[in-house]
């Protein structure tokens, strides 16, 4: 009862889903399919995929699932492209890291047989080159169906999703694209904000000093800027939110600090020390 | 002509020192001493001393070079109270976060023998528990001397450091406080920032949503608030105008992401990302 799957992008997330798709034999077949052909020839080399399609089209018309894998502002304008080559029970879901648009475009192209999702798990360097088959291993894998979703459809994806070890979580796509917010574009908002103040800040001679807590908060303004403002566009306003809640927190600090208001400075990380304890990582 | 060296204060970076210094021979002898007994005892089981003293005058009677490494905030009153007990051409060193305050209040308690300095490494977790002897290993070690130190001292000091696998790196109090605000004491506002704002904006059956982004940009978050508060203080000037220039950059992303202003929010994190480049970790 293994479904043959579609992969449309085998980038860093595409081709590290068919390694582990292959990896744990969760798939019949797995054909990929990139619009950048050395991407899909490496993909190939990599093992994300059994065998790869000449076309989009050509990669989805024996496929049972299609996982949708390209860069966010894409996988709407490749789903209607693919559509007409879609068999008709064929289940489409996506892995882009904001869902309201995305669900609400899909659902009105192909109906409730989309799901969304949106696998909690990355590198700051895009591409085939970093694809993993341990990538989801014990990640969460967000899916945001709505009350129009076939739950057959949910069911068919959550069940490949935890094949390969990553683990199924559900909720519906405003509430991801809030929580996301927080614990995905903020950080990457915040790390951009470090690498250019220090960026400016510390002269040539001096970049060696740079530790731990540098390097890790600034880790992923390692990542390309075009895909991220466009992940960032896509979850615009709960992005701002979160900036804005993150804003209230430092102007309090700041001043704080600016007074030499020690007490207050002490209760302002304390909170935000007992928050972070609350996140198991 | 290995020194006798004294470490006053074995918690994380104490301790990781007396490792350092144990396992790369660098001195004929360590001493330890701790305020907190059970301190003192794990820092001697775990080979981080020769041997404990009972007093920290005690620790420096006989010392060639004593490290100050107990918390920020007691480094100046420990250096005060060892005074009387110190011998007339004992080098003294720190390992304070922040320089010129020390410098200038050690300067003018025992004059040009003192050296300020700054290891670049560390762990989110305090403590003797979480000591290495191979933490300093290829780190940056700032040493910050003033027109009036000693340069027999900083000899001393720089080639001790070296011993242990550091790299000694120079510049004055001023410098180092300025470079340390963007890549430490930022770095580590920023982290208990989104610390907070996820604490927040996350309901807790969501906090398993975390990863990468999220886990490295708050890491440091886990670190004890009421010593970070001292070190944020301690560097008060310095860290309130690399918040100032982070918030800059943070307001105009804002403004561009709100607006929905995809060239400029193309710019922000292009100009971010080569910032970021510049440092080769």
């Amino acid at each position: 009862m293994r479904p043959r799957v579609a992969i449309l992008g085998t980038g860093l997330i595409g081709g590290s889903l068919g390694m582990a798709i292959r990896a744990n034999h969760a798939a019949s077949a797995v054909i990929g399919w990139d619009c950048d052909v050395a991407t899909g020839a490496m993909a190939l080399e990599r093992g994300a995929a059994d065998q790869l399609a000449d076309s989009a089209e050509e990669a989805v018309s024996n496929a049972e699932v299609v996982f949708l894998a390209p860069p966010i502002e894409v996988i709407i304008p490749l789903l209607r492209a693919i559509e007409p080559a879609l068999p008709s029970t064929t289940v489409v879901t996506d892995v882009g890291s904001a869902k309201e648009r995305i669900v609400f475009e899909a659902h009105a192209t192909i109906g409730g047989r989309f799901v969304g999702g949106h696998p909690m798990a990355g590198h700051e360097e895009f591409g085939i080159a970093w694809a993993s088959p341990t990538l989801f291993q014990e990640a969460a894998w967000v899916l945001t169906p709505v009350p129009h979703t076939d739950p057959a459809a949910l069911d068919v994806v959550a069940r490949l999703v935890e094949s390969i070890g990553a683990r199924p979580r559900v909720c519906a796509p405003k509430t991801h694209d809030s929580l996301i917010a927080f614990l995905s574009h903020l950080p990457h908002l915040l790390a951009y904000g470090l690498a250019d103040s220090a960026g400016h800040g510390v002269p040539d001679e001096w970049t060696d000093l740079a530790a731990g807590s540098f390097r890790d908060g600034a880790r992923v303004a390692l990542s390309d800027p075009e895909r991220w403002v466009e992940i960032l566009l896509d979850n615009r306003e709960a992005t701002v939110q979160s900036l804005d809640a993150f804003l209230a927190w430092a102007s309090q600090a700041k001043n704080a600090l600016a007074n030499g208001d020690r007490g207050r400075l002490v209760d302002l990380l304390r909170a935000a020390h007992q928050g972070r304890r609350r996140f198991l990582l």
